[in-house]
């Protein structure tokens, strides 16, 4: 029987991250939870947001995953280590991917990151980074219009360039960096419009496609990579509005999702599960 | 205590692997083992590279390694998954990592292979590559030029690059790959070369660094990843002439090797041990 990824996310931006695992890996089955009702994490308490990320593993846990990837930054930064000692699964988040990616190519150990404000205060990618290596230099660069502009579909476009130039522009006064990453999973949506305005000198790293080759390695290490041919038929769950995530969804992948339901979380309001 | 990384190679190949791990993951000691006193292991039998493998893998484990790497594309493909069975520590190969690279940067699913004879041979690359995605299409090219050219130190200049456009000429003609893998440990040596003669629009794949920054993963996985920050000393032993095996090493590291042995592998010759 085909076991599916979970993926989790505070809302849409970790489709991206389900859309490199399509890519990378068309045998497996994905199972994506958005909480999008409760979106974004961001300014929460961490109590809070690992209340909501727990929720919704329990949820996928009932789906019977063999891998769960919390594609949420913030969640990341709260959960993964608590996540990773409860459960009897393996659990990868996005940032140490990135992280390990940006480490492979940098050349000068000067590694930019741009996330919102609460992944960019967390620390968590200097954290992790001078972890393994303290001779790397991190600038850190919270860009707050990125998501609200992504979620409003403006993401190509004379608007949306004004904006990226206009953000990153501290990053490319002080920095002499090699490698940026992109330590939001909406931001691989505007990856060209940030790569053009840094310069072709500089690596942009998506943390969905690294964290989809991680995941990768991951299941081939506990011997579950899927074998058969069936085309997989993924599943999304999303706590918000139907047809806004069906809308993004659907801009965002290369062929239109076929199943996608509505679930609450919320014990109170669903006393049917 | 700090417990070290076990590299084992037939040769010196294996060195483009450490040096990344040097790099990659600068807190971590390595204790590398050469078997150049029987290298190459590519024309032998499977029997004999199984065998020889396992002498090396016997001296290292002595040795009170967390992670063994096999740097060797023939030893990989014959031994991996019985040492990865075998074994109480993770066991990373050199062919896995560079093709989930390739995977990841692949758009257009058409991915080249060079390598040595037994490597191109042992269909391992494909075998993995259509294991994850079947509609990958795989060119291979053996190039058996390149290890005696690499170890002759003719890595520049005139001779070496009419070599490599010479070799590589075939996979030119036939192929509208976007990816190439070198699928031998010895090429990192030459990969400007393989890159400047490929041509700018592909992605030439390293296993070396995509080793390095695998055994990163794997080492977070496990929560064994060195904290400390004192300075490794590196360990590197040879079964055949240390001389050479310095020259080589000190050629393609940054600095010079600092403690080097000699050991015997073969259990007549070595009452001693």
């Amino acid at each position: 029987m085909q076991q599916p990824i979970g993926v989790i996310d505070s809302g849409v931006g970790g489709l991206t991250v389900s859309r490199e695992l399509m890519r990378q890996l068309p045998k497996e089955k994905l199972i994506y939870l958005g909480d999008t009702e409760r979106c974004p994490y961001g300014p929460r308490s961490k109590e809070q947001v690992k209340r909501y990320t727990w929720q919704m593993v329990h949820y996928l846990l009932g789906k019977n995953i063999k891998l769960l990837i919390v594609a949420c930054n913030t969640a990341t930064a709260y959960t993964l280590s608590e996540l990773q000692s409860a459960l009897l699964i393996p659990v990868i988040g996005v940032i140490e991917p990135g992280a390990r990616a940006a480490i492979k190519n940098s050349q000068n150990k000067q590694i930019g990151v741009i996330g919102t404000e609460g992944t960019i205060n967390s620390k968590a990618y200097p954290n992790t980074l001078k972890g393994v290596d303290h001779k790397i230099q991190v600038d850190g660069l919270a860009c707050p219009r990125f998501v609200p502009m992504i979620e409003d579909g403006v993401f190509k476009g004379e608007e949306a360039e004004a904006v990226v130039a206009q953000t990153l522009q501290p990053l490319k006064n002080k920095s002499n960096m090699d490698t940026l990453i992109l330590g939001c999973t909406h931001y691989p949506i505007i990856k060209d419009l940030v790569q053009a305005e840094m310069g072709p000198h500089i690596q942009v790293i998506s943390s969905g496609e690294e964290t989809a080759r991680e995941a990768s390695l991951i299941l081939a290490y506990h011997k579950s990579l899927e074998q058969g041919n069936i085309a997989p038929v993924h599943e999304f769950f999303t706590t918000g509005n139907i047809e806004k995530f069906r809308h993004i969804a659907n801009q965002w992948f290369e062929e239109p999702i076929q199943v996608l339901e509505w679930v609450s979380l919320d014990p109170m309001k669903s006393s049917a599960k």
